[in-house]
């Protein structure tokens, strides 16, 4: 029910995914009758869809600590429930972030050897895609999880991007060691020192991140959020200034007319629908976050970072290589881990 | 001697400047040899230019502490020196960043009520043109520098850039007062609950800074530095992209003919020359910092935000403004003052 225009749009993804992946049964939490006029009305009959009647919504202005409290019955809560007790391999949702991530963690704990999930996301760059995380789950991070969160980044640019070997950095403000907080001082330390990561770039700066240089982007939360919308409200200024540009006179009009089909592909690569969908990585389950504005389209890019984070088993991979890493592990400063339901 | 193309560019910038400024007078620090020979190459020989020879030279690997101890004759100590000594108004530099931030705050020292100088940008966005403070010379900071920075972004948005009752905003990763780290929701509180601003925003998010939901965008160090160079990869991903696009086809090739006049013109606005010049606000003394990539017209306009600031005082009412509030304040919690040389 979460999203600008849910469930509609749920619905209608659903039939995008459908052409893509034939082998995932969809179980929808939401209003019943909503959800079965939509479902006629997209054809989709005979799909493999069942409704699970919950029509209490967590709103967007709700507080993560009054979604945990109250709205026990909600959708979203019920959705998460499903994965936790084995009925669903994953959830994906387009509602209120803050509580997403909250009930994730609460009912679905971290994968052990993760003390903090991390929300993160992928997008186009000069030389193809990358990865970056936190997006915002973790205001302030210490080197532990910075430190973990380059593992999980790692994982999911190779397992779901299908990246050999991906490159990690963490973003800093300098490329010298000497640079930036001690935490990601700290962090760069301890990757640079230990065989965690096969393929450690150090650190990256801002202007690293859409020119491609490594293929994942490690950060604390609000920095990556920061970085992540700076990059969507640049995008829109040029968008903007492309449109009035070519719209600026006779001739650049005429002009368009000759561009247009390649533009278009240039547009493809860009729509952040095609980017859609921003996985809790770290979470005991497969939790992915659909932008809430987004269309049908969209929501079928969403739908399917979690089938192939299912399909791939990303998070038997986190873990595996994470113990590897801690039973092999030569570094000074031991990691702390904190694994349970909160 | 600082930036890649320095002396020469410096020399050449001059001759831009001198075009627009008439009554500058140029004092340079540097190889009295290189100087006078681009001097003469670039017609300059008539021009309001004295040369102090000061060969040495911070380099760019250089760190701010050994510039500090050491390099006592290099032209940028030399041309921070004449600021103190009344000999200048302004110093503009292209070298090494941090060094040149150092000895300005060490040599000049802070306005009266400023804890912290930090560096600012202008920059263009679809409503105009933003500022941007901090970008690096503060990693981490307190809501009193947050609250300072502020001011001080209003005062140089409103005396530079002209901008009558500059709107403010806090950068943050959502709107709400409840989300963000505690400096940057303590220095909300000030703001909102102050008379220092006349146009204080609340907070804004990484997708305001180039839509330009607000004039003045205040942050710490880190952040700023992250976002400002974020923007810088995603200008050149799209001049990458535009560039291959207009190249993909013969069609695309016959089109660019048509529209290459109307891009011109949206290349003017993004060109980066066109807003250097990153101001030291808080110093006791105008201090610029030029890219040091840039080139003689970019240049120019790093000396253009000296001059600037020197005519319209920006440092006196930066002062004034502080004083003022300082004296009628009636907020809770009292700012801390440090003044002095470091």
């Amino acid at each position: 029910m979460g999203g600008d225009s849910a469930p509609k749009m749920v619905v209608e993804g659903i039939a995008f995914a459908l052409t893509r992946y034939k082998n995932i049964h969809f179980i929808l939490y939401g209003d019943e009758v909503q959800l079965e006029h939509h479902i006629a009305e997209s054809g989709l009959k005979n799909a493999p869809i069942s409704i699970v009647h919950a029509p209490e919504v967590i709103t967007n202005d709700m507080k993560p600590s009054a979604a945990l409290r109250n709205a026990k019955s909600s959708s979203m809560r019920r959705a998460i429930e499903a994965v936790k007790e084995g009925k669903a391999d994953a959830v994906v949702s387009a509602g209120n972030t803050g509580a997403y991530m909250a009930l994730s963690k609460i009912l679905l704990g971290t994968l052990k050897g993760i003390a903090r999930p991390a929300i993160a996301t992928h997008m186009p760059t000069l030389s193809g895609y990358s990865v970056m995380l936190d997006l915002g789950a973790n205001i302030e991070c210490s080197e532990e999880h910075l430190v973990q969160f380059a593992l999980m980044g790692e994982m999911f640019a190779r397992d779901v991007l299908n990246i050999a070997n991906p490159s990690v950095a963490l973003l800093n403000i300098g490329a010298e060691a000497l640079k930036g907080h001690s935490e990601v001082k700290a962090a760069h330390q301890i990757l640079a020192n230990s065989n965690m990561l096969s393929n450690f770039k150090g650190f990256v700066e801002g202007d690293d991140i859409m020119t491609g240089a490594v293929d994942v982007i490690v950060t604390d939360g609000f920095t990556g959020n920061v970085a992540l919308k700076t990059i969507e409200g640049t995008v829109r200024f040029f968008k903007q200034m492309l449109e009035k540009t070519f719209k600026s006179s006779w001739r650049s009009k005429l002009g368009y007319l000759f561009v247009h089909r390649d533009f278009s592909r240039f547009r493809d690569k860009i729509d952040h629908r095609r980017h859609n969908g921003a996985p809790f990585l770290g979470v005991n389950g497969v939790a992915v976050k659909s932008h809430g504005g987004t269309d049908a389209l969209g929501y079928s890019y969403a739908i399917g970072v979690a089938a192939d984070m299912v399909e791939r088993k990303l998070n038997e991979h986190i873990s595996q290589e994470l113990n590897k890493w801690y039973a092999s592990n030569n570094i000074e400063l031991p990691l702390k881990v904190i694994h349970g339901d909160g």
